[in-house]
């Protein structure tokens, strides 16, 4: 038995999100279909970060076990001609110790998270921006994010449905950058809650439009009441982007 | 009467090309189509850059006349309402004089070349990029494109189906930059021949395989001879990022 650790790519537009469901496109089903094409194994994958609807990935990251030990760049390059008719690519492929664990060995998540202002909407990244028609003042949305930052009780940014087992968590990274047309959103932490980060980003949006203070998104976060929120934002502007290990796990 | 010019942004996967064609897909049916659901009226538009199929645009600009004086607001949001269906959007609109036109007064044209280079083909970036598994000396590129810069005749990179007149034109600006995963092409022009620009991708690009050697492409300039020219990079890795126009004329 050998244990693959691989980073993909994919535009989750046409997904139900990355966990497999049955009868529903999933980047999950559509991976597992692929290993199954590529060595006749049923496998079940574990994914660092089980994506929503509409999300995307650079740097998602997954683990498996192959009966044989086939080369790193076999699996890969036979995955991703099984891929060939999915939005899902395999940037990287290595093999790994068995207790290496995609999701359980994660020490950090990145987030992106892309709002493009400007009046007209996309037409070459229809799907991959939150579309947003008023100016957003960026560097108000940085000072207020900045209040996020550090171990907080995030359950006004969580969702209902959210199966963790604690709302608090550490929130290490949270900055606002201006890209040209586009304000882009980095969050980073050991792991994040259900939603949070389009909650937290809906939340941010309200500072950037002006009709939330700095102020209002330390009481929303201070209130620990999901009704605190502001909208969340649409799903199709975020972006998993990457996943940190130990260093001597990986 | 009126004339406007607009500035368009287009995903070109889905058009057989700019220019109307009857029962085609096109972006010039689209947006034709859009001016008349909004005011009643049949027009035929100018382009500054009648791109191929498959070619996308972040800066075309495009000229018509309407009998009415609309604000330039409502005539760009009507038209975006119009085009929700379409891979395309009016990013700016501007009332100008009769004697401008979005083809003749140009004085520049400038264009893009995204190329992927690495193993993995594109998930979220598949259509927008030619993709070149082998890694490509960007370097070597950029000195091979100063070789293009000035005035040439340039029949070894024109299409044979080149309606121009004359084969000689000045290219004022070749450049090759590294964007992390991609080697991006950059050229300006006041004008170029028919596919002159993929044809001249696609010749650099034997370049950063180190295949072709800069006098390589000095002699296949020199030769004058469009057989000398290496295979014409594909459509979807270009876009018409812009256009000038003298100052006095905007």
């Amino acid at each position: 038995m050998q244990r693959y650790r691989l980073t993909l790519e994919y535009d989750g537009s046409g997904y139900n999100g990355f966990q497999a469901q049955a009868g529903q496109p999933t980047v999950q089903g559509a991976v597992e279909t692929a290993i199954t094409a590529f060595c006749g194994q049923t496998v079940r994958i574990a994914a660092a970060g089980r994506t929503d609807t509409g999300v995307h990935a650079t740097g998602q990251v997954i683990s498996f076990d192959l009966d044989k030990a086939w080369p790193e760049r076999t699996v890969m390059n036979a995955l991703n001609a099984h891929l060939t008719n999915d939005a899902v690519t395999v940037l990287d492929c290595a093999a790994v110790g068995d207790d290496w664990h995609a999701r359980f060995s994660a020490v950090g998540r990145c987030y992106l998270y892309r709002i493009l202002t400007r009046v007209a909407p996309p037409a070459l990244d229809r799907g991959r921006v939150w579309h947003v028609r008023k100016p957003l003042d960026e560097r108000a949305m940085q000072a207020a994010a900045a209040a996020l930052v550090g171990l907080h009780d995030f359950t006004t940014f969580r969702d209902v449905n959210c199966q963790s087992k604690s709302p608090v968590k550490t929130l290490d990274v949270a900055r606002v950058d201006r890209v040209g047309d586009e304000v882009h959103l980095i969050f980073e932490a050991r792991s994040f809650l259900h939603r949070q980060v389009r909650s937290m980003t809906g939340t941010l949006a309200e500072v950037g439009l002006g009709r939330w203070s700095i102020d209002d998104v330390a009481a929303a976060l201070a209130a620990r009441d999901r009704a605190a929120c502001a909208p969340v934002a649409p799903s199709n502007g975020l972006y998993l982007t990457g996943v940190r290990y130990e260093e001597a796990n990986t």
